[in-house]
């Protein structure tokens, strides 16, 4: 017999955007049965007692817009029916998982996803109770650690992407780290396509990187992080981890959505480096409005499993989701919750220095890394003077003084504006 | 210097529906550069020589009618723009990222949903060259393996799921594996929901179950099935995975969808059982029409890691998913592909003996395992009554004979054909 847990008494709240044409009580009544005690028919054993325990509750419905754009295929919609829409949250035992990723997954994001009396379905948020955090170390080195390990203080860290993103020969790589490291770069990153190309395989990546970052140590006192992009099968992410570590290197990359959580966990266990999450494929879950997942839900998972940064997307960025998506990212992984610890969060694509004043007024925080891939290598006078424009950028928006102005007194920006032109 | 492998010249190419209100050829050619050498601006090194050897390309575009319900958030519109459909093919160099799923899925299902070139964004199959084959096992038992073990001929094999899914105590579960078993069922699961819970903890669920199956099979001279949900983390599973072995367990389920690719292929090198797959969550990434996966081309990727049985949904489900998508899925999951061998498609969610004229009519194959949960253990005279009614429904349908026909003759089918009215 196994002694009650402490926290046999706890649920895990989680808050979810639904649509459906049937009466909304109705709809989440049915997510709820689906992802606790019931199935399609009353079967035997399905007792009062049992319920009583073990089934999900509804426990607020909010009551909001509906979104005809966001209606999935396969919904029941009884004649003359009208869509509504609500947040609603749904209280789960913990005592039906207990406080595992894995399994708390399978009932808030399992089957729901497929109820056709839903018309949307997406997670919104995750409450979760301190025995998720008393399980799972959370991040390993976060802001602190990373700002330890890169020596940067009062500024967010800046660094870049490794572009073309791949079929660079070793040669042509040096080269560009070693300019890098000198022009004193914080951080470079592999691109998450780079994995273990034959023209350049992991471990040789490794050895030609490591050289070039510390012999530019030497030089310039400071250790510049590189995040390795690891991302493999289990055995090559440890084996990958080990050779990073062996060889001096300070960070590790997984694309988290590729690899899964509990890869992301596994690592952590290990990992004597601070864990880079990109969050490559996860557009697949968080674009859509009317299915799938917040990222602010899926950056709390990835929190307690053990990420070090999260990459959140940039302001100003290329792709689809606008700044104020971006903003409350950021927030979500700077704020430590159900007892997990912030994580250092990663805005990236399209970084220029035009995105910098926008980002220091709107996040109000130096804990950030800001990684310009072509925003800084492709500056018209070169790696380092794109990494000058950054630090001019950003010394501006600290100062309250307009890109404009600043670029009066620097070169290196003035060139970058004209440069990276446009709405960034 | 490492050699150059043999797949040096290969490609893998990726089909996707993609709606965009740019110029299609714009559209498809972001998410070819984006996913291969190209980033938002020009770079110093992405030259004519490295396009021509690592660019994705796009080698084949068919318009198809644009649904603009399926349009995504943050699409660029140019004003007056109209949008367009199709079905895009991209040609990836394997060169890019090798024989290796996880970099594949980088590539193929990376950054590219995020792209605002992008309105719709679906990726639909995949054809893998064989160096994926001869690099991953594929399935170890499949449908041959799971027949030797379960000792089932020319029928589908025949299972329920354990309901209700949680809170069942010991007593209760022991007592009812023992009517299954001694009623003849091939096939028990866990409920997806079933994890390790303190009210029954993993290992003691194994104890139990496994001495009821062994018990059972001394006295029917056949070993029943149980797949056991070993879903965790990766360090769980594995123990998890001995420990049913230990015991004499046939079968580990794993949620494909939550636990990822990687951990399915870890426990493929270690398994001694088969592993069947739950697509639990996968619903987040199948169901849309504008953004995600279409369950035929996951489901190769599966196989190639090594998941031996795979949930479909089945004819008449509860869910969302039409016939016609169940059917495509359980044909693909039959098809020997790109060098990888089938898998046994799982046919659940709202089975019951109504559903296997169309089963068997449509799928026109035996080759199927249908696992009804409800359908079997809601039967008003019990579960070895609800057992024999799917067998009823079967043969009837193999014969050509009506289930009301049928009916007539049994009583066991007539009780399910009440019980179980409506549509399915």
């Amino acid at each position: 017999m196994t002694a009650t847990p402490v926290w046999e008494d706890e649920t895990v709240v989680a808050e979810y955007f639904l649509q459906s044409y049937l009466p909304m009580a109705d709809a989440a009544a049915a997510l709820a049965g689906e992802q606790s005690t019931a199935t399609f028919v009353a079967v035997p054993g399905e007792t009062q007692a049992l319920r009583d325990r073990h089934a999900a509750r509804v426990v607020g419905v909010e009551a909001v817009e509906p979104q005809e754009d966001a209606v999935l295929r396969g919904s029941l919609r009884p004649e003359q029916a009208a869509l509504s829409a609500a947040r609603v949250r749904v209280a789960f035992p913990l005592r039906n998982f207990g406080p595992s990723v894995p399994n708390l997954m399978a009932a808030v994001l399992g089957n729901l996803f497929e109820l056709r009396e839903l018309a949307s379905v997406k997670l919104l948020d995750l409450d979760l109770p301190a025995a998720f955090a008393e399980r799972y170390p959370g991040p390993q080195f976060g802001v602190p650690g990373t700002r330890r390990l890169t020596d940067v203080r009062e500024r967010p860290l800046f660094g870049t992407i490794v572009k073309p993103s791949i079929g660079m020969p070793a040669e042509r790589l040096a080269a560009l780290v070693r300019e890098l490291v000198h022009a004193g770069i914080d951080v470079i990153k592999d691109d998450e396509l780079q994995g273990d190309p034959p023209h350049l395989p992991f471990d040789e990546r490794v050895r030609v990187v490591m050289r070039e970052i510390h012999a530019g140590a030497q030089a310039t006192g400071r250790m510049t992080m590189y995040a390795f992009n690891i991302t493999g099968e289990i055995d090559e992410m440890r084996r990958r981890h080990e050779h990073v570590v062996a060889h001096g290197g300070t960070c590790v990359m997984v694309c988290m959505g590729i690899v899964g959580l509990p890869a992301l966990a596994e690592l952590r266990r290990e990992s004597a480096v601070p864990i880079h999450a990109h969050r490559a494929m996860l557009g697949a879950l968080i674009r859509s409005v009317g299915i799938g997942i917040e990222f602010r839900a899926y950056q709390k998972l990835a929190r307690l499993c053990g990420a070090d940064h999260v990459h959140t997307s940039g302001l100003g960025n290329k792709f689809y989701e606008p700044d104020s998506d971006v903003v409350r990212s950021v927030r979500a992984v700077l704020t430590p919750s159900d007892g997990i610890s912030p994580a250092l969060p990663v805005l990236s694509s399209g970084q220029t220095p035009r995105a910098m004043p926008a980002t220091h007024a709107r996040l109000g925080t130096d804990d950030l890394m800001i990684l310009a891939g072509g925003g800084i290598l492709a500056h018209p006078h070169g790696a380092a003077a794109g990494l000058r424009a950054m630090h001019e950028a950003w010394a501006a928006a600290q100062t309250g003084e307009s890109l404009g102005e600043r670029a009066g007194r620097s070169a290196d920006l003035a060139a970058a504006l004209t440069a990276f032109g446009g709405d960034a």
